[in-house]
């Protein structure tokens, strides 16, 4: 049995308005009845839009809130502004106060991830939250982080983003031990790779702990879908998939021309439409919209800004499978088998060494 | 008139032998008959293969060779073992003799790095090299660096790798002033960029001199070809350039599913098999084969390891392009520009103030 999930929308967020926001969850709630919403947004455009949609208007709820976040607003000035009385705010209080099981907005990313981190409070034991995307492969879909939370970080934060990584795998999933694969550079003795060759050593020696740690994979492992979750800091990362986009579109457009260069290529573009259908759909990135910020008190979801209302379902998606699969508890399980006895004992060992050593001084 | 040009080969290098080597120098040399090559390696291999070509026998030397290095070695390990006596550091050696204008390798990336950077010297002013690749995109090729030479990098760095990197542009594309990106992320306010931001500071106050400053660019800009050369450090830019050639290769291979599923998407496919030969050509690594090793006393080709005879000749094209257009001459005129005259004195001043202070102490 499914429990009820509540989601509370931020639902002002995003470039195209609370249309496709309430679209999308309308859309949504037909594959998952048991959800339930609260909007939080101007009361005087959600009001009328819900009515049209009777299903949906029975399981929601809006909270009124004048302010909205924009989009161009800088993380520290959108936290001065709207801090406790933004539609935003509003969105993850209702997850803080225990009303809602996950937040989502398509809205200010840094933004987004500030409000996030002081309204629901990094987790105890991370260092830093992390942005982490779904991404599609050859194989099928793996996890990837951090996209863009943070930039640069040692080794403890690598291992932490393998926790929240693993933890998400398994709730998204539904597997039990993902592979994990740290991103790294093929060329051997480079310098300056410290943090990734330290949290290498941890994370194999953690091994078969809600996580199989298969190693170094390179820039191209991600699209082979070489493991179930690719760990990089959030520079890198966010790098690496606004490139993949790029060169995704790239060829798109190659193809495009391609199809439509003369009047057989067209007529062979029609024949062919059938399969080329099936490859607009895989390479759709709606398909797969939907960041998850991780690491917080809380489940956060990041909705593309420019998406749709196709793409705010996927979004949603995300958002209730992660609830439905207890992310959070996930992830307190993971961390906590990261915390071997007898690391525990080392531990416990070492601080009485300095003990030792601050009384010998 | 274009100067003869001659190509110190490591006819050793890459995974498929000398046949591809030679056979890739015998199709460039059509292209360009003003081409001179030394080819470094087994004599007893090379001269019967060399045989078959009279046109390439002609303008072509063997140095016979032993020592291969081969392409699982630790670039030290290489150094110590291949220094002044593998095919690989003898192709290296013709160039810092004076014999060749140019280096080309499809070897161990690493070793050919380490023994660049030992056998031609760093060069005055730039603090470390970098591996620049030739990039296709929507509008044009374009330059990237550097793709994994080195590891991290301060504004110092990044503003060699920019000074480089245009001079490679101006070189390749003769272009008289390539556009310049730092690669960054979106996000606002995110801490750990000081050195993109203060090198973004130095570029923009010399825009002008050999180059325009276009600004930061994020990882779609690539595949937009929204500037001439897109700057960053070593790690960043190795997992840019493998995710990019990931994802191609992800959605060559949905299109090759999307193009066979039926019958009838097969004979679309053969209709519009013109268009997606286009297609093909534009999305085959072997016409942009051949990266720049930059920084070294000389011109340094690292070609793919495992390219065929059509992607060696690309890499020669590289090769002979960058020597035709004096590749070194335009790096000594960039960093000259570089120097202004303000700077200059700026420079002597603070010298004056540093010697009074020690004066005063």
């Amino acid at each position: 049995m499914a429990k009820n999930i509540t989601i509370s929308v931020d639902a002002m967020g995003g470039d195209n308005g609370p249309e496709i926001v309430l679209l999308g969850a309308k859309m949504s709630l037909l594959e998952r009845p048991n959800t339930r919403y609260i909007f939080h947004g101007r009361e005087d455009e959600l009001a009328p839009l819900l009515q049209k949609y009777s299903d949906l208007q029975a399981v929601s709820e809006i909270r009124h809130n004048d302010n909205v976040v924009s989009m161009d607003e800088k993380p520290s000035q959108a936290l001065r502004k709207g801090r406790g009385k933004s539609s935003m705010w509003n969105a993850l209080q209702s997850v803080a106060d225990g009303e809602a099981d996950a937040a989502i907005s398509g809205g200010n990313t840094g933004a987004l991830m500030a409000m996030a981190t002081f309204c629901l409070r990094p987790m105890e034991g991370i260092s830093r939250p992390a942005l982490a995307a779904v991404w599609p492969t050859l194989r099928t879909e793996i996890v990837v982080l951090d996209v863009g939370a943070t930039v640069g970080g040692d080794a403890k934060q690598l291992i932490d983003f393998s926790i929240l990584g693993a933890a998400m795998a398994r709730s998204l999933f539904d597997m039990k031990e993902p592979t994990i694969g740290l991103l790294n550079v093929g060329t051997e003795e480079v310098k300056g790779l410290e943090a990734v060759k330290d949290a290498a050593k941890e994370l194999s020696s953690h091994t078969g702990r809600g996580y199989q740690y298969h190693g170094f994979v390179e820039g191209d492992d991600i699209g082979k879908g070489t493991v179930d979750v690719v760990v990089t800091e959030g520079f890198t990362g966010n790098i690496a998939l606004k490139t993949a986009e790029g060169t995704a579109r790239q060829v798109a457009t190659y193809l495009r021309t391609a199809l439509t260069q003369s009047w057989v290529s067209k007529l062979g573009a029609l024949l062919a439409s059938g399969g080329l259908r099936t490859l607009r759909d895989k390479m759709d990135p709606r398909n797969v919209n939907g960041a998850v910020f991780l690491g917080v008190n809380g489940i956060v979801i990041k909705s593309h800004g420019g998406t749709d209302e196709v793409g705010f379902k996927s979004a949603l998606g995300v958002a209730y499978e992660m609830a439905q699969n207890r992310l959070m508890d996930k992830i307190g399980e993971g961390l906590k088998q990261f915390e071997t006895p007898d690391q525990e004992a080392q531990k416990a060992a070492s601080d009485g060494e300095n003990d030792g050593e601050v009384a010998s001084a």
